[in-house]
């Protein structure tokens, strides 16, 4: 930390940022600049109109112009930009690279630097130099002409992928040949707008990848290469456009999350010196047989992502404060997710190009608790990126509530989300047992949950009888969201002991009483779990107090719920004050009699 | 929520809001307006260098200029502020309201509305107008003339508050009359500025209030009466300053801080229609005896507040989005606590008035995991809010370790906190035994707690010996930020079991093994606990497993705790099946063998 304050700038006056492109990211980074001291002006094409332009004012204060009306490619407005800015930074890489160079030349600070832009806007380059770095990456091939689009069918199979080397996003650009006849190269080449003698640096080939989840991961690097990542999250795309983000990555182990974390900060580093800011890391994972999981590189963007916009609202400093603080110079921030999962859900144009039709997902998501809307401010047109709603929640289940909700008013069922996004509706709290002949015990479990408001389900799973269903319970039971399992069981009682082995969830045990030794043999087989597999024992058929530690185990996370369990546990205190009150002023004999006299109505 | 769907625009059209002042509040609103499609101006005395201008801008998009310079009284200026704006609101309540009367009067939309206003100017009717509807609080008196001061000090006591009823703010208008000598007297009005034949409808008179605590709640309410409280916050004032609010309001139970909510949304409702926006309910709490607590309304203010600033990075929705939902009649937001706990330090100008002595803290703070820094670009002055840092955590204890940082860099010592405001050093589990003779065993647990690098205390507490400190440790364990409590006793193990009874927190017993009954004596005494009271027991001796449930349970909460917990059961599934690997190498004769010497040579 300490060389990091060695780069606090010296005097607190204002930092001025300048930034290439006014659209909805420079918009989101002008929002949060006010407050760390940063003064912005943007360069875009549509003047002071754009989403930037709207929120920052044609004129600062002292009645200069904060944004430059011009062409992301127009030497003379880049320099204008500059001037008086301590840095310039862009949020977007379609800018152009020798009006970059010539402000480095006379000593404009420029973060990222055009050496990086220059790399990572040529698609054959940037893997180029990834490859040199050992990043894992597709197979790919230069195709300097139509033999080399045959090679390359040869090479890596078909389909092929055929790519422009410069200017595609939201899969613009991209074309698939499923067959090498003239025709067929004649048609995916037009689909570019192109023709074979256009061949030379226009296009590159990347073999067809089988992945079975898209996975994107944030990095930041400051100017002394300091990199830090934000949680690798699950990307979705409809139409090749970023549709839906969830985090953290459903469905994928920690140490393969971590593995996509720390490729994704080595393919940054691998940049090097002037790659500073945000960086969009998008990978591919695929499956190379049970448990063995590749990661590939696809592509880079060097500026705050799409699929970083639920930092805004799920840590403690978002993409944009992160990606201004690192291109200023100042310590870089906390990447790490707050919240036990988070969604972003963008809001497209209506297919009607009707606004009001647009923004049903925002009106609704105003009344969704944790959910959080982000318009940009924009002409609406059918498909146009018109806003985002963020949502956190403390699990995966939780989220999936409000998310399904979300989802149907953007026009998306979650049913059709990819199955390895999908949680299903899911509960906090299982309680589970062997037999149906345990329910009239655990029910005591159930009513508890009730009277706490805490969402649960209650299924058999039978360690003897239903070994399969057991294990694939376990195994699944925290990524589908469940916090906390309750396992009744009687005799040889295996169930809570094979589930807490299967599991990183905490398992209660409920000793099931039985009619050959009254539950001890229950007992004892469920308290007495060898070292490494806790569960967490209750008294022979106290299925109540089951439920009443599970509700203490998820206070942690729930204010609300801890106000609760001391109500609870003040309204006992007060039942037994009240028994005794009693007990005091009729005198034991009275009150006796008053017990018989009850216990007799009871038994009528 | 149906009703206030109705409620939302039918066009989606920006809104334009146009806010009377523009200071921090206005320019903390301004950041939220655009990603709820809000435009917004502001009338402030400075022009387009306040707060809320710098972040607007001098002028939008078609030239119009979104400062207008003037006076907050100036009717003109209010009626430049309001043109084609559809809500008129204020960040301050210090502001014209003829003016606002006269706009009204012309169909201008001002929430909250001019009647609102006049009745919080002027604190003696506020306090009239709370009094008429029940609300509690402290003794006041008007007062028309010197005689009513002695009635006010005869009836009260001494000392007594001197109020001005009107522009009072951070302290100022108020002094404290200690004695009734006609010299002290002319000293206190000397304190405010005024002679005797001031008095009239200047001053008004309040009983002391010996408070333990003060307490701050923010309530919105919608333009159709929907009222929603923020969670209780303790406000901490340092020369009648807020300096540090703590979130929920620290060591007040739960009862008494919902007590303090409802008691604020009643306030804000006996205001009735117009009362719209933000409102920040100052209150005392008083000790009336053992477990017996008042709550007082201070004072009320119309829009968000100083002790609201938290929301911004511990609520889905803050107080400045929740202020402009409401004044634009949108839906509300959320007002849960999605944290543990949460911390706002303001930073004040240095006493040097040294604008890099201001910004000790403000730099510190960039490099403070969950703390967030918001600068409100105001010139320096020694003593003048000029941002604050908003911190959160899992916990108190764990946001105390930031909160300290921050604090002495803002020259204020934690241990100068009140005593109230104080967790202490605190871990997250708490060790106990009953004897140091249980330490061999319990030090298994410890080790666990280390590994997974979750922070612990290790403490012998005995039932039977020592009654009073079960109890003060039980008691205190959850607002000292503990999560998790694991106790270990022998024979009649009665630890666990009583700790459970008085704390909300999950409890986990391990049973010593003894030498008369091999430890079944602690076991039984440990599981069988009544209903109501669970304690989650382990085997006999079992302390790593009782570690390991700890660390389960903190899992809700800490998705990176549950990573490692994987990690752990991997680790553990590979020691067996390198194990297994070996026996499979080596035959069971040749493995036995290598068991034997391994044996051996740990007995030397």
């Amino acid at each position: 930390m300490s060389s990091l304050s060695s780069n606090l700038p010296t005097s607190p006056s204002t930092l001025r940022v300048g930034c290439v492109g006014g659209g909805q990211l420079g918009r989101m980074m002008a929002l949060e600049a006010p407050r760390l001291n940063i003064d912005m002006r943007f360069l875009d094409a549509e003047g002071s109109s754009c989403p930037a332009g709207q929120v920052v004012g044609a004129t600062d204060r002292n009645g200069v112009e904060r944004i430059v009306k011009g062409a992301l490619y127009d030497e003379d407005k880049l320099a204008e930009l500059a001037e008086g800015c301590n840095v310039v930074t862009m949020e977007i890489e379609h800018v152009g690279v020798q009006g970059l160079e010539k402000l480095e030349a006379k000593g404009v600070n420029v973060q990222p630097s055009s050496r990086i832009i220059k790399i990572i806007q040529d698609k054959f380059v940037q893997k180029e130099h990834f490859s040199k770095y050992g990043i894992p990456l597709p197979p790919y091939a230069d195709l300097p002409n139509l033999e080399a689009i045959h090679d390359a069918a040869l090479q890596f199979g078909l389909p092929l992928m055929l790519k422009s080397r410069k200017g595609a996003y939201d899969g613009r650009g991209n074309t698939v040949l499923r067959e090498t006849t003239p025709e067929a190269i004649t048609t995916a080449l037009a689909d570019l707008g192109l023709k074979a003698e256009d061949l030379g640096d226009t296009l590159y080939a990347e073999g067809w990848v089988r992945f079975y989840s898209e996975v994107a991961v944030m990095v930041v690097r400051s100017t002394n290469g300091e990199t830090r990542a934000y949680p690798a999250t699950t990307a979705v795309q409809t139409d090749s456009i970023c549709r839906v983000v969830l985090v953290p990555a459903r469905n994928v182990p920690a140490n393969i999350r971590h593995k996509c974390e720390n490729i994704a900060m080595k393919a940054v580093n691998a940049l090097g010196d002037g790659a500073t800011g945000m960086f969009g890391v998008e990978l591919f994972l695929v499956e190379n047989g049970v448990d063995d999981i590749d990661v590939l590189l696809n592509e880079v963007a060097p500026r705050p992502h799409n699929t970083g916009h639920y930092t805004q609202d799920a840590c403690a400093t978002s993409q944009f404060e992160n990606h201004l603080r690192a291109v200023c110079g100042l310590p870089l921030g906390d990447t790490n997710l707050l919240v036990g999962a988070a969604a972003m859900v963008n809001v497209l144009g209506a297919p009607s190009g009707d606004i009001n039709e647009t923004m049903k997902g925002v009106n609704a998501a105003m009344s969704i608790p944790r959910a959080v809307v982000h318009w940009y401010g924009k002409g609406c047109r059918p498909g146009r990126k018109m806003g985002h709603i963020n949502m956190t929640a403390d699990s995966h289940a939780e989220l999936d509530t409000s998310l399904s909700r979300i989802l149907e008013l953007e026009r998306i069922s979650y049913d059709d989300l990819p199955a390895i996004c999908r949680v299903g509706k899911c509960p906090l709290v299982a309680v589970i047992m062997g037999s149906q002949s345990d329910l009239p015990t655990m029910q005591d479990a159930v009513n508890v949950l009730k009277d706490f408001g805490v969402p649960y389900e209650v299924d058999i799973v039978s360690a003897h009888r239903t070994p399969e269903k057991l294990m694939l319970y376990s195994r699944s039971a925290a990524s589908r969201g469940i916090q906390v399992i309750i396992a009744g069981a009687g005799g040889a009682a295996h169930l809570p002991g094979m589930v807490a082995a299967m599991t990183p969830l905490p398992v209660i045990g409920v000793p099931i009483k039985t009619s050959t030794l009254n539950g001890q043999d229950s007992l004892l087989s469920i308290v007495q779990m060898p070292r490494g597999v806790p569960v967490a024992t209750v008294a022979i058929g106290n299925a109540t107090n089951a439920g009443l530690l599970a509700v203490r185990s998820l206070c942690a996370s729930r204010p609300d719920l801890r106000d609760k369990m001391e109500e609870y546990q003040l309204n006992m205190k007060k039942a037994v004050d009240s028994t005794s009150h009693s007990l005091l002023e009729q005198g034991s004999d009275k009150f006796l009699e008053g017990m018989a006299t009850k216990s007799k109505s009871v038994n009528i």
